[in-house]
């Protein structure tokens, strides 16, 4: 059961209702309360699990839940580990998106009341939806806007001009400047959006600073892991599309464009013009040199470092980057030759 | 053209005007108004661009700019390139200098005022210019000093004793303490400089912290990027040389010494008690293990990891890194036999 | 010398207090004066150095401490090396750890006053122990705990329902949600605790968010540095064991499982459910991939990607991370069929 004090816990509900919400048949004992959601290993009566794979049937035998989703393919199975006793099933066509929905409903998301902290410094010109709550000692500029229901941590900085669409989540640190989001952004704390790119010309005196002029744009449904940066465009924008995930830790570099649906894990970093295509998955600390595009669909493994471009829905590995048959062959050969002692 | 809501326009000056900036002869139009700078492919009748390289010939074409720098080597081909009604070429010895040198002036950075916000927290011992600007919620303790026109950001944090010089830029959310820093420093948000390294003594009860009683030296034109770390010297100092710029997410052990004119790419990290020779440059994601130094004018490639020293002006790359000349033959090795199908 | 203006010193002491803590043998002239640490290299009359290594043995002969601390086994050697007029030599067991201890009593760290900064927004139900010191901007969600002697930094944030230990330091600008935290934590500037990890699950519309239900545990002693991310678990908790230390952009996925006394080096990633037994170390840029398992004791060298289990004991390097033997002879045939000009 989530620790009370950090997830306060919603109505409690008869199996029945769990199972009308689904859209599921009835249950053996439908008026037996579930009151919360937990993991199939540490769930008691009160609360519902779901079996995600099916390695996971033998844990099914011991499971103490009151109810466990399950999907159709499992369900003999999984009826057959459940003791009398046992969780009651239901069965359910995607047990992980029904437990997502049900714990949407039974662990609401604390309400963020709306309203500004006495403490925060809003610019006069800057264009607040009174539904939207802006944290303590946050920072606004001039001509800032913010829309409906969306939430500015604590001490978070938006530098003038930076527009934060409807039901977007700035965490407490988060920087932005020169950047437009789009609706449902969450950006995580200390995240540091549409700063000057690293861009230098070299001269008599040394190297000197490249002014850059663009902007930041993220799309609707992008999220930013925290300390992440995205450096703004040179002349151009930097541009994270629709629905992009990106963990912590992350570098994008200037006048990137990445597309829809990617996936970017931690530490990874993008040189400057980096070009992805719609859904590219990239594993944690991979680095992707300047200039290069990743084709739709591309996978690239962790750790790898991208030198060329890669062609649309191939999955690569390596430093250099390399399609991945080719990189396993490597490692094998290494292996090999090492442990016969082959120098 | 930058969007104005986050860079303002300065004055609209005649391309006459322009070219007398410039040093250069005078123009077709002289009169034609500038207002802006733009990229090549984007340029309008009102804006000035500039042709980087000669593979850009082409787009000179249908290039829409008022006007174009053009080097040169490239002035006529880039004439045989614009048709009657394309834009003016100024011929310029270094086009992105100039380029440069025209940003200033039609999109001056916006002036932040002099003086502190009054939510900032200035201990009274404090030393600050009264020509320098101390934003909201900024963090000063005793004896701060910092010099004339710096600027300190938002909620930046500066701990007791720590020295600013002129000029300087301290973004929203940096962290500096037992620091000193020359003239024109920059510091990105989230930049932490100063931080106890990460020394521990192993004994009886496990890992003791090593007291770190040393600083930070940040000479002039240095420049840190966002989410960046400067760890402080164990006893002595760790040191940035006059004119480096390092950008985002990475670290620097404590006692590094790095010289004059280097630049880092985002998500280095620097064991303690590296010597970085000046002019040395690292690719992004680069390691270097403690108490290595790199000799002058050496460069290192992306993702390398550096296990020994590195002479004065090579090139090495790799895991552990060597001249790059070995470093590609071993990966030509490997896809050569992994082509051939051999494992 | 430690520069005062960071570094308060404390009292001197007469070399006749300093044998005495440190129960050995009085010295040569008892009344001269130790005001203060430093390294060999360039310690002065009244400052006390330790000769780690008998590498710098040679450099006892020009050193001008007033002291220095050597062990049993190279005191014979050192006392050949020092001049009538050089250093004392106090012999102990551990010199480093002497030299530590003295540091305590020679610098003792500035104390930070108890009580809450005026501009400190901290809510009516949180529970901060006397003792405590809350800093300027600090901001205290709803029944937040802070045990006897902690230090709040400034800007710091702590959500609702953290529980902060005693003897903590949480420097400025740490966020901290979900979280409890035990006794001696140290949290470094910009570090993210209790984040909602990277976790999504696939549908018609996207990516949808898994919501994150745990909290995230960080034992005694445990300390964490700038810029690093420890996410929160998704239904069980993620776990720091006692008496590990991590430096700073480290990236901590959602239920890892971290044991005692380990040691991860800047810049490490570890994926989601990964667990470390107790003693592991972790060189810089290690990657781990989700739910690997390394056994007790093992070490990973650094810019390694772990893939596969590691048993205890164990060390590997490599990407994939393999035994150390394995990956230093792959590198010893690259290097040699380069070195031999064959491709």
């Amino acid at each position: 059961m989530p620790d009370p004090r950090f997830f306060p816990s919603g109505p409690a509900l008869p199996l029945s209702e769990v199972a009308r919400r689904l859209g599921v048949a009835p249950v053996r004992d439908p008026a037996a309360l579930i009151c919360g959601v937990a993991a199939l290993g540490s769930a008691g009566p009160q609360e519902i699990t779901y079996l995600e794979q099916a390695r996971h049937l033998p844990d099914l035998a011991s499971c103490a839940a009151g109810a466990c989703l399950v999907s159709p393919a499992l369900r003999a199975r999984a009826a057959a580990q459940v003791g009398p006793q046992g969780p009651q099933l239901l069965v359910v066509a995607d047990p992980k998106a029904a437990f997502m929905a049900l714990t949407a409903v039974l662990h609401p998301e604390p309400r963020i009341p709306a309203g500004r902290d006495a403490s925060a410094l809003v610019a006069a010109s800057a264009r607040i939806d009174p539904t939207a709550s802006i944290g303590p000692g946050a920072v606004l500029g001039a001509e800032v806007t913010v829309g409906a229901r969306s939430v500015i941590g604590a001490h978070a900085v938006l530098g003038p001009g930076v527009q934060i669409g409807a039901d977007c989540h700035v965490h407490p640190h988060a920087t932005v400047s020169h950047a437009v989001l789009g609706d449902r952004v969450t950006l995580h704390s200390h995240a540091t959006i549409g700063r000057a790119g690293f861009g230098f010309h070299p001269g008599a005196a040394g190297l000197t600073r490249v002014a850059q002029l663009g902007r930041v744009i993220l799309h609707d449904d992008v999220e930013i892991g925290a300390q992440s940066c995205v450096d703004r465009g040179t002349l151009g924008d930097t541009v994270i599309g629709r629905g992009t995930k990106i963990d912590n830790l992350v570098q994008i570099g200037h006048n990137c464009q990445i597309g829809a649906q990617c996936v970017i894990v931690a530490q990874c970093g993008l040189a400057g013009s980096v070009v992805l295509e719609d859904g590219v998955l990239l594993g944690g600390q991979v680095g992707v040199a300047d200039h290069r595009t990743i084709g739709r669909g591309a996978r690239i493994a962790a750790k790898s470092g991208v030198t060329r471009d890669v062609p649309a829905q191939e999955t690569q590995s390596g430093i250099p980057a390399r399609p991945i048959t080719l990189f396993f062959r490597a490692v094998a050969r290494d292996l090999r030759l090492g442990r016969a002692g082959k120098p």
